[in-house]
């Protein structure tokens, strides 16, 4: 059995891999390698240098690792019609991404950058603004594995969790559930407006001026999902009329952010260059759900975790 | 029943208690009158204006609600001579401080200080350092209301946590216990080393550059309990030396911190005047607590919470 990588993991974790798994030929190679991939068994990929083309070649292709979330760069059309198991790292980024929004908004909460600008200035002044978390309320928009995590969290710290999602569906680590077409009657309650949307036709410009015209004043709205849930000149407009408190981006209608964008310099928006999933544990995490999957599938697949429908697309 | 209180809760909280407890007479009156208090039942005051003269004088008095956690102030002598009922807060602080020391680290962990100054200068740069909270050690020297609050916080976020006390007696929230005399040995395993000691003859000095030195160099030290935990030159020292990666520091040996001090330009320190108990929800929290005990006094004192031992002082 031929196990090829597209990326090189560390030396060690090579090793690792080699050492658990004796009955594999693994090879590392990067970038991909068309003539290899035609014998390998397992492809190990980030997702984004696999074409139709490969597809056809690859004759004894028969499972597909994505060590991403994303799969938008997949011939998912080819490697449905070859019946080639795929399966991606789904999950991967609950913890990073719900440490940094647990981060940004108890550094807003607490006022740390006037903390900090306190201190540049040398001036002992405790009167700084601080609020708690405690007793607030969240509306989480598209609460799947990442928005549960960040429930979970925020359940611990006394929160109160709000999930939003189109069919109001119950969902992990949520007091209550509400769904897109109800948005408007739980916007005014929320302390804290969280989109962990992915960009699909219901979601595009799913908020307008009119939900953060609903919104409290005090507000933070945050974005952790996708740049074009609002479009931002809207957002512009609500945070220059005051309709929220704070907005905390890590993404972006256009990513990198232009130079100039009102973003850069708005006293009431952060901007995270799309950096919240970032971790030093992501190989690691992926190797470990890539290992456990190998020996799912070596004593048949319906072990296996993260199997990607192909019709559907996740 | 008089029950005299010397500082001015809202006029709204006035008149909750007034409606709440149609029985009592209410006296709100700042400063304190010794006229008043020589007729009061109950004394509610935040526990720096009462001496031991006024005591002689207050015939009446039965019980003294203290609105602080700090009692150094009050005569305990002379209240334990006369059998006075005596209470007080505590715990109140905990919710606003295990949020000021989540904040400190996820901002630290994430560095948002290094992506707001990122934002200042309008670059879009997604290759700044950020680390996990999860899977990481923390160790809680002091793990009583506020310390067992912030461990349960940890334990959610996935960390390891080890409590701290003089007798290694077990503490909520602690996945294991040490004491004051095994510090040495657990200190190497530690991310990030939280001092929330009372200032005592046990406590003074408890740390020396050894202890620093002891640290990984990574490791985040927070002291959110008294100044004289460490002696602020040794924590220069240990800063300087890069024994440990941060310090962030609510309390100092002499508040406000001196202008001119070290640590306002150290740019591995955060200074943190004082401020990380304060919150918003005090008074409220306060006269709950008052409240329920009002209750539970008028039907016998054995269902009333925090009463002080006058012996022990606390």
């Amino acid at each position: 059995m031929k196990i090829l990588f597209s990326f090189l993991p560390k030396p060690e974790q090579q090793t690792n891999l080699i050492e658990r798994f004796p009955e594999a030929e693994f090879i590392f190679q990067k970038p991909l390698d068309e003539e290899t991939l035609k014998s390998a068994d397992v492809f190990v990929t980030y997702g984004e240098d696999l074409h139709a083309s490969h597809i056809e070649n690859a004759d004894r292709l028969k499972w597909i690792m994505v060590a991403s979330a994303g799969l938008e760069k997949m011939p998912l059309k080819e490697i449905a019609n070859r019946n080639i198991l795929m399966t991606n790292v789904r999950g991967i980024h609950k913890t990073p991404m719900a440490e940094s929004i647990l981060a940004h908004i108890l550094s807003i909460k607490k006022s740390l950058p006037t903390v900090a600008e306190n201190q540049r200035k040398g001036e002992w002044s405790n009167r700084v603004k601080s609020s708690e978390l405690f007793g607030s309320t969240a509306l989480i928009l598209g609460p799947g594995a990442i928005g549960g995590e960040v429930g979970r969290i925020l359940q611990a710290f006394g929160v109160h969790t709000i999930g939003c999602n189109r069919s109001g569906k119950i969902s992990n680590y949520m007091d209550e559930m509400t769904s897109f077409a109800d948005l408007k009657a739980v916007l005014p309650t929320a302390d804290i407006v969280l989109s962990i949307l992915p960009s699909t036709d219901e979601t595009r410009e799913l908020l307008t001026y009119k939900h953060f015209h609903c919104m409290k004043r005090s507000a933070i709205f945050m974005n952790f999902g996708r740049g074009d849930v609002v479009k931002e000149e809207v957002l512009v407009r609500a945070l220059k009329d005051e309709c929220i408190a704070h907005a905390v981006l890590d993404v972006f209608e256009k990513e990198p952010l232009r130079e100039g964008h009102p973003f850069w310099s708005m006293n009431n928006v952060i901007v995270s260059p799309h950096m919240s999933s970032h971790s030093s544990q992501y190989v690691i995490r992926a190797l470990d759900i890539f290992s456990r999957n190998l020996s799912a599938w070596m004593s048949g697949i319906e072990k296996m975790e993260n199997i990607i429908d192909l019709e559907k697309g996740y």
